[in-house]
């Protein structure tokens, strides 16, 4: 079963060059065993075109010890252990760079929803946390980085099976979902809703967020019991 | 010979992300059978890289129903068969969330004519239709999406023949055509100018619409019965 | 010798979608034989995957005629011929819409020189000639074209050998060179030099235009008889 | 041993056009062989397509003379010299006019840092030279350039192997690195961080430096004795 997670991961891993998401090394991707309480997660600093399933790091859940794998994971693992034990309903994580959504996040500003194609994912705008303490840095900076985000969606009432992504602040973006293929998914909708919303604001910068009925109309046509979008 | 419009609407379809129009599995084209009453359409949700004209679905372009085919048709489908109800001229229609015509309809505005480019296709500028009331939305939102765009173009008396494009207030752009292949090219010039448009007036802010005249030569020059470009 | 024409025609025009500089059928390229006395240009409207060399049209330089081919020749031959004419030192002519420096040209402003890119291949901004009158328009429009291509090197005492390139208001790019290739070198820079300097500008509205001993340092270090660049 | 040094620049200027950092023939990489007194370098001018390693110059390092090749080294060799002279600890040096870093040089401004993707590999912002004097520019120019952009460092106290690449003000940028190899890898980086930096201004006018806390982690947690990413 971790041999299918792990061929899962990989391949979710090499959809972010595929898709233009990452740039040499950066990026990765993570999928969780929630029974076994572990997830598997790319290595760290290894070039995406001679990486194999066996490269993937299996690490505790619980305790972020490497189970499995002779190689050292993401540095940006405990960022991913912290989201999965507080956000239950997720199954992957993408880390990236994108370049769109990473202006956001330098620029500390949230996504607004301004246009259907945002709605049919995220029903609402794509959030930014705030900055992070010197604490915070100095110390567990990883694990903290997680913190930041579920301090994020929990001040503001923010459900992450609603918006599956978020803008760490002066850093770039995590998005998620509810395996490692529908969490790139949702990190290349993330990129192509950030690259549109910064040029719509240039064109109209007193452009207010799209209207609720609409923004509704478009995440339940897609989401939830009354959805008929797709087959 | 519906055989042979599958196989239009097909090739139409792949057109889409092979131009960079689409992400993912947005977007949308079909083509009128008006002897048959039947239009064809792409299959909602289905991934580009497997599609076969197999897939694409007939539906009744009085009725709604689906004629043929196994899968549901795209959840857009109602407003492709009122823009053929309405727009009697057009043979194919498409929808995208090309990235710099959706910039504009996200932003609510009309794409002004300004240069030769959009001359040689659109007769003036692309029109971007009003906000949707909560009435039309909560009710059969596809339609009314269609209904909108048929008022815009009464209301502004416009040609459909002449301007084969619409941008739809924070959602995107619909192109038609009088096939599909010739709704795709529209669909392509459009998000050409739409990219265009946006920097010239970011350089120029103050730039006022083309010449007339410009835009009479451009487009005459192509079209009616004094064209004198092409084969 | 005018199937070498032809074939180097053929690939210029074919260098134009491979460089991203034009879209669907338009731009065109010619190149001139002075000692027969025409030039070899691009049919109008023609798909660029499937142009042979024999489609290639050869016209008169002096009366516009087609000399050779089955084919119409662009419906700019007029204003390649004009330029032949009046620029007696340019073997080749590109035309095209690309992008950033139809964005100048929309914009109805020449490029400033803000940088040794642009300094290494023109000695100076890249004019924009003034908006055409409607008589020129309804006249013989795309001679005149050509006519106003010219009075704007000639008010601004330009050399065509120096300022390789024009953008014609409201329109687009027309570049050239030595013969086609080079022309295609050109227009290629061109579209360069106008991204590059359009969000220069972005980044520093003030910005002036570059110090005149670097203009000539770079000029002059690739071009006239003290050059010192390539082998 | 200088083959391989070769194999090791051809390989670094392939991968400029393959990272789209260069058009045409701009750009050359160049390793520095500091037991045996030489550089590599690409030649001057040449075609990317058909280059080899046997078109690799060896020139020495002291006198500027060309050791070994057929072919003119780089016009830019000078400005290598200086820096390998002056810059004891960088074994490769890459000079592009890529897109965006280019922006940023022709409008005369550093690229602050705004995010931990520059961090992760510059140790605060990428400075931007002065404008050069007449008397430089027309006196031994390359050398010159190298000469302001040392001057750069040492005013501002900035360490060349903690900020790998400067802007040269009107022109474009230098990357370097440990190797040829290292310093396209810094190039690709810096048009990365070019590109989001232009933005995230426009997003945010206002927009401070980042943390220097978050700097230090970033930077720190990749480079020096206590970096713990990577294998």
């Amino acid at each position: 079963m971790l041999e299918s997670l792990k061929q899962q991961v990989l391949a979710a891993n090499l959809a972010l060059p595929a898709h233009h998401l990452v740039t040499l090394t950066w990026g990765n991707v993570s999928a969780v065993d929630r029974q076994q309480g572990v997830l598997v997660i790319k290595p760290s600093g290894v070039d995406y075109s001679t990486m194999t399933a066996d490269d993937m790091v299996v690490v505790s859940l619980q305790t972020g010890e490497v189970v499995e794998g002779h190689k050292r994971p993401s540095s940006d693992t405990p960022t991913h252990r912290l989201l999965y034990q507080k956000f239950p309903e997720i199954g992957g994580i993408v880390h990236t760079h994108s370049r769109h959504a990473t202006i956001w996040a330098q620029a500390g500003l949230a996504i607004p929803a301004n246009g259907t194609t945002q709605a049919d994912y995220f029903y609402g705008a794509v959030p930014c946390t705030r900055l992070m303490t010197d604490e915070e840095i100095n110390g567990e900076y990883e694990w903290q980085t997680g913190e930041v985000i579920v301090e994020t969606f929990r001040q503001q009432g923010l459900d992450p099976g609603q918006i599956p992504a978020v803008l760490v602040n002066s850093h770039g973006p995590f998005a998620w979902g509810k395996n490692a293929a529908d969490a790139v998914h949702n990190a290349i909708v993330l990129e192509e809703i950030a690259y549109m919303g910064l040029f719509s604001h240039q064109l109209n910068p007193d452009l207010p967020s799209m209207q609720q009925t609409l923004l509704d109309k478009h995440y339940l046509r897609k989401h939830g019991s009354h959805a008929y979008y797709g087959q």
